[in-house]
C-alpha cells in the first residue's frame, strides 16, 4: 500500500538536525539547595510506561497522593494535590486562586522567595504592601501583628522555609492573627515539606504549597499545594475568573474530586516517583523523618565549626533541611562550587540576592538528610578550601 | 549525640497516613488522544538520578533539546523551549505572553480546544471574537478572510490537529493573511508535532505550542513552545507585565538563553526523557517519521472499513496521527472503552463535547504508529464489538 502525505516533504531543512549520542547524565551528590537525590526505588518508579490520566489505576493513585500529602502537612484540607509544574508553579497556584484584582496582599520578604510573591501578587492584580526583615532574620509575632494592623489586607503570605537564607519562620500563633484581622495565610512550604515539622491545621494556615525535590526527595515537575475551607469560600465568591486556566483550582477540584472531569494530560510518570516518595515517608514516619533531618544538620553544624567556617542564620531558627553557610574572607565563593562540582560531583548552591558570593547554600533533605553525606561534603570542602587558599 | 526538634512531635495525625505496597503500574497499550506509549530508551533515560538545573551537563542537554525542537517544527525560532508543564499550559503560555488586556483575538472554534482556547484568551483580559465551524470540518482561507476583517484581531488563534474531533486545519495561506491584517497567527499542534508535517516559518506561525505525549511519544510533563520575532516585538512593547510568572518568556528566555538565570527548578527527568525522544525523532528523520504516520493511518482507515466502521472526518483534512470513529447505533460506547482498557489493556479515546458518545477517539502516534499496533486494536475491537452486539 503506498500512501500519500498532504504536503512535499522534499522541503524539510536539517539546520537544526542535531545527530547526539544517547544521553550520559552524570553522577551528582546533590547538596544545594534542589533537587536533591531521590530513593532509588523513587527514582525507578518512574521507569515504566505511561498509563492515561482517567486509567482507574491513575485515579486510585491520585487518592493516595491526596491523602499522603495530607498527612505530610498534617491537614484535612480535601483541595490538595500536586500542582503540574514545579515550585513556583504551586506558589503562583496561590495567589492565582484567592486574589482578585484590588485585593491587598501583604507579604513578609526576608528573602528571594518573599520577593517572588511580591512579583506574583502584583501580576494578579493585587495591591501588594511587603513587610521586610534582613535576609537570615525572621519576623516576630508582634511584628506581623504591627504588619496587620497597617495594611489590613485580604492576603498574608510568608515563607515558613526560606530557601535563599535557611531560616525557619515560626508560624504558630501566626493563623490566630490572621483571623483576628480577617485576612487569609498562605505559607511558602518549598525548603520545609516532609524536613521539618509543619502543623498546618493546627496553626489555621489557609493556603500552602512545596515541591518534590527537596524533603520529599523525588525528582522536580509536580508540587504539592492545598487550600483550605475558608481560601476555598473566597475563591467561591471571586467576582472575577481565576486568571490562569492552568492553576484554577476549581477546575482542578473537579478532577482531583470525584468527579474527574478532564482538565490535562497529567504528568503521571512524575506522579509515580511521588507516589514513591510518600509512600516512603509514611513508611518512615513524619516524626522519624523530622528527627533525621535535625540530627543529620546538627552534625553538619558541629562538622562546620570543626572546619573553621560558620552559618549565616541564628540556631533558634536555622533551618535543618537547608544551611547557609558564610564564605570566609577572600575566598572565590563560586570558584569552590565549581571545583566541588566538576571535580568531586558534589552540588551545593551559591548566595542568591543579598547573600550572592558571601554564602554557600547547602541541602541535606530527603535521602541526602544522612550524616555520611554530611560527612562526605566536610571532608570534600575542607580539601578545596585549603588547596584554594 | 542528641538533637531536639523545635517542636513538639507527639500531636501527628496519623488520619491520612496510609500505609501502601509499592506501586504496580498495569502495561497499557496507549491508543487513545494520549499520552502514547514511549519508545523503551525515553522512559529508560528517566531512569536516573536528577541533577541541578544549573549543571553544565543539563545547560547542554538544554541547547540540544532546543535545536532538536526547532528541527520538528521546521523553524529558527530563538525562543523555543519546553514548558515545565503539560500541553495545557504551553497553550497558556502563548496567549499570556502576547495578549494585554482589551486585545482582540479571534478563535477558530472547530473543537473542544478552541473553547479552551477561548476560556484562556478571556482570562487574560482579551476581546475574544470567535468562528465557529462543525466539530470534525475545517476553516477555508476564505472564511478566515472574513473572519478578520470583521473582526481585526489583534491575534488569531487556530488549531491545526483538533484533538477532539480528528480534523487537520490547513495552515498554508493563513501566515500570509495575518500579514495583511497586522494580527499575530497562534497554531495549536498538540497533536500534530513529530507525527503531520509542520512548517511553522514557511507558513508564517508566529506561536505555537505542543506536548510530548503524542507524536514526541515521550511521557507527559513538559510542553514545546515557540515564538517569533514577531510576538517577541509585541511582547516587548507591552504596557502590562505578563498577568502569569511562571509562563513568562521574557523570564524563561533569560534561563534558556544565554544569561542562565535560575527561574524555576527544572523537571530535569522529563528534559532527559524528552531529549531521547527527540534524538530518535531526528534519527528516524521528519520525512521518513511523517510518513511512517500517515501509512500507518491509511492502514487503520482501511481496517476500520473492513469491520463496517466509518471515520467521522472526510478523508482530505483526516489527521493521521488521531482518527475518530463513528460509534454504530446502539452501541454503548463507553461500555466497549471499558472493555478495552480493563479485559485486553488497551486504552482509546471517547468522544468529548458534541461528540460524546458519538464516536472513539484512537491515537497512532509516535512509537504507537506501527501497523501491529493498529491490527491489534482492529482485531479487539471488532471482538468486543461482536460479544456487545
Amino acid at each position: 500500500m503506498t500512501s500519500t502525505l498532504p504536503l512535499n516533504t522534499s522541503k524539510v531543512n536539517a539546520a537544526h538536525k542535531l545527530s547526539l549520542a544517547p544521553l550520559q547524565v552524570p553522577e551528582r551528590l546533590l547538596l544545594g539547595p534542589g533537587p536533591s537525590n531521590a530513593e532509588a526505588t523513587v527514582v525507578a518508579a518512574m521507569n515504566c510506561q505511561p498509563i492515561g490520566h482517567l486509567d482507574p489505576a491513575y485515579l486510585q493513585m491520585m487518592d493516595e497522593v491526596q491523602d499522603l500529602l495530607r498527612y505530610t502537612w498534617q491537614t484535612d484540607n480535601e483541595l490538595t494535590y500536586p500542582v503540574p509544574g514545579t515550585g513556583s508553579a504551586a506558589m503562583e497556584a496561590t495567589l492565582a486562586n484567592v486574589v482578585e484584582p484590588g485585593d491587598r496582599v501583604l507579604v513578609g520578604v526576608m528573602g528571594y522567595f518573599g520577593h517572588r510573591l511580591v512579583d506574583m501578587a502584583g501580576r494578579y492584580g493585587a495591591d501588594v504592601r511587603t513587610m521586610h526583615q534582613s535576609w537570615g532574620q525572621v519576623f516576630s509575632l508582634d511584628t506581623i501583628r504591627a504588619g496587620l494592623e497597617e495594611h489590613r489586607p485580604a492576603v498574608l503570605a510568608l515563607v515558613h522555609a526560606e530557601t535563599s537564607t535557611g531560616a525557619r519562620q515560626p508560624i504558630e500563633g501566626v493563623g490566630a492573627l490572621c483571623r483576628e484581622f480577617d485576612c487569609l495565610l498562605i505559607i511558602d512550604t518549598v525548603t520545609s515539606l516532609g524536613g521539618v515539622p509543619i502543623f498546618l491545621d493546627e496553626w489555621q494556615v489557609d493556603l500552602a504549597y512545596s515541591c518534590s525535590q527537596k524533603g520529599l526527595s523525588c525528582p522536580p515537575g509536580v508540587s504539592p499545594f492545598t487550600m483550605g475551607p475558608r481560601a476555598v469560600a473566597k475563591m467561591e465568591q471571586r467576582q472575577t475568573p481565576v486568571a490562569n486556566w492552568y492553576l484554577d483550582a476549581g477546575l482542578l477540584r473537579k478532577y482531583w474530586g470525584r468527579d474527574r472531569v478532564y482538565h490535562h494530560t497529567a504528568p503521571v510518570n512524575l506522579t509515580f516517583a511521588l507516589r514513591e516518595a510518600l509512600r516512603l515517608l509514611a513508611e518512615e514516619g513524619l516524626e522519624n523523618r523530622w528527627q533525621r533531618h535535625q540530627d543529620t544538620a546538627e552534625f553538619f553544624w558541629e562538622g562546620l565549626e570543626s572546619i573553621g567556617l560558620s552559618c549565616h542564620v541564628d540556631r533558634a531558627y536555622r533551618l535543618p533541611t537547608l544551611t547557609t553557610v558564610r564564605v570566609p574572607d577572600g575566598v572565590d565563593a563560586k570558584a569552590v562550587a565549581r571545583t566541588l562540582l566538576l571535580e568531586h560531583n558534589i552540588e551545593i548552591g551559591g548566595g542568591l540576592g543579598e547573600l550572592a558570593g558571601q554564602v554557600w547554600r547547602v541541602g541535606l533533605m530527603g535521602a541526602n538528610s544522612h550524616r555520611d553525606r554530611a560527612e562526605t561534603l566536610l571532608t570534600t570542602l575542607e580539601k578545596v578550601l585549603h588547596s584554594s587558599l
